[in-house]
């Protein structure tokens, strides 16, 4: 398909074309993220300005952690939280907020230069008192997902893999594009 | 002088003429604000773009506030903490923090093209325990400015506006355009 995933990871691209069950290019563009908690406006503009550069259909991804007693914050933002005061600084800032529940979303667009989608993948659970575990990286350590006793960092690879928001969000954009594919022939 | 603000706001159009001595006149300009902690950052990328759209020497403004047990989160970022939790929240996060030195920058950002300039002002002081005052607005019933009892929202107007990191800024401003007239005639 010509398609092109917006993204200079080669880890996601791997990933991507695994769950696709064909091989997504990759591209990487200049564009910048902007300020918003919610992924789904950020991909919008990312994947709209992207496809500006780019010309052909693209798919873009975005993760954020929630946290519910913060009505949402960080979201997309915790990157930034994460470089400001680490795994450590995010459960402390926790500790005065009532409860832990958080949730981990992650968002594909797709944009065709006429039609725009997004697809979501959700895993509700909560942010650990202390950071657990060590395979991962990011804010695995501290997300300990509903039904399990392990944070994501404690999990193996696989593991991981297989109950991760992303895949969920990489499936549900496989399966749009294999029907588009039968629509369209484009695959 | 051919120089426009880059604002909706016309308070701050009319508090930026006031202290640049001549009327600055205002434009709006549909340009984002990327994701970072630092507000000259933010600033610095907005001007260009702004300058792209406009053709003609512009400035634009922002104002963050850092803490500093946090390594300076939230900064520029300060509007998403505050949208999720409000002050009440700000004040709790802090809680746990060790400390609750902050301090609230202003970066007046020029650019003409060619040249890119950055005036900054920044006021330290602390976080309060509790929300204090009702005149202001964001934070400014959490800010207390050091060597002072009252928080900003304490404040009559005038008292804020003259010892604002704004007026630090527009100042530093003000003096490097008037210096720029002198050599080029361009005020």
């Amino acid at each position: 398909m010509d398609l092109l995933f917006v993204t200079g990871n080669k880890n996601k691209l791997k990933e991507a074309s695994q769950i696709l069950g064909f091989e997504v290019k990759g591209i990487e563009v200049d564009v910048p993220e902007i300020q918003d908690i919610e992924v789904d406006n950020i991909i919008e503009y990312k994947a709209r300005k992207a496809y500006e550069e780019v010309k052909r259909p693209i798919i873009i991804e975005d993760t954020g952690l929630y946290f519910e007693s913060m009505n949402g914050f960080p979201g997309a933002l915790i990157k930034w939280v994460l470089k400001s005061v680490g795994n450590k600084g995010i459960v402390k800032i926790l500790k005065n907020m009532g409860h832990r529940k958080a949730y981990a979303k992650t968002s594909i667009g797709y944009f065709d230069g006429d039609e725009f989608r997004i697809f979501s993948g959700i895993i509700k659970g909560e942010i650990c008192e202390e950071p657990r575990g060590e395979n991962g990286f990011g804010w695995d350590m501290i997300f300990q997902p509903e039904g399990y006793d392990k944070t994501f960092a404690e999990m193996t690879n696989e593991e991981k893999n297989d109950i991760s928001m992303r895949k969920i969000a990489f499936e549900k954009t496989r399966e749009f594009l294999f029907k588009l594919d039968k629509e369209v022939g484009s695959l």
